[in-house]
């Protein structure tokens, strides 16, 4: 029962924390994505491409199969905004987003209980053993803040 | 067990949060503090002010006594940094960030797996009972994200 409550809450507020995100995302044109979130810091471009590599890459880290787009972690997550690497466009990204978070949601959801304290596949068993709290509830947990940390930047676009 | 494991991860990745704010704080002056986060958006002065108030808002949240600094909600709450109102001096609120969430923290480790999932004070036992995940780890979970939000604002100070 009180697991029960617990996982509710965990995704309720990641699913809370994405929709916020998409529904941002719609209300800023491309151009608007185009710009630094504050003078020489990153794009909305960049954060939006960032955030998704980031969701994708926790599909296998779930267990959930394999990354769609893994090719987006080497510009958006091994390589900053600066660097001369072409970014996919906003028009393409902005349907990755959608699409790796209604995978990743639905995926969540069809989680037991015992599914959610089971490790991530980015752990040993022996070192799963040792640190129990490496299960699969801490790594929605902790992109929950970590997309809320990108969010508060995305949303200083706002005009 | 599964109980004590989320519990230790809510409590880590609240305490981590405001160790890294902590961190952050310390690495920048009272004057780089003094600036807007990006153009014509919240000063870091604001930001901390805000962070402190919402935490202090915390312990009368989670049943740990009265807020230690109210008047700071007027100010960094229920007003925009615009506004006339005058701030308490950034070197009077490092010492209230770090007092107001030492007193927090050690309450929360107190805290015992019964009691995380009690309800908060700010919800009534009639809606409790309805809406049973109004729980004191929710709050503490939901500030996180909060938290994380902000500090990825004030992070765009660093230069």
């Amino acid at each position: 029962m009180q697991n029960d409550i617990t996982l509710k809450i965990a995704l309720d507020s990641f699913g809370i924390y994405i929709k916020r995100t998409s529904k941002m995302l719609d209300g800023f044109s491309d151009e608007l994505l185009e710009q630094e979130v504050s003078p020489n810091k990153n794009t909305g471009h960049y954060l939006l491409g960032h955030l998704i590599a980031v969701h994708d890459n926790m599909l296998p880290l779930l267990g959930f199969g394999e990354s769609l787009y893994p090719q987006l972690a080497e510009v958006f997550i091994k390589n900053a905004d600066k660097s001369a690497l072409q970014k996919p466009s906003i028009v393409q990204l902005r349907a990755q987003w959608n699409e790796v978070n209604t995978l990743l949601l639905s995926n969540l959801e069809l989680l037991t209980a015992t599914q959610w304290f089971e490790k991530h596949t980015a752990v040993s068993d022996e070192d799963f053993a040792k640190e129990p709290h490496r299960n699969k509830l801490n790594v929605v947990l902790s992109r929950t803040s970590h997309l809320a940390y990108h969010v508060g930047q995305l949303a200083l676009l706002k005009q």
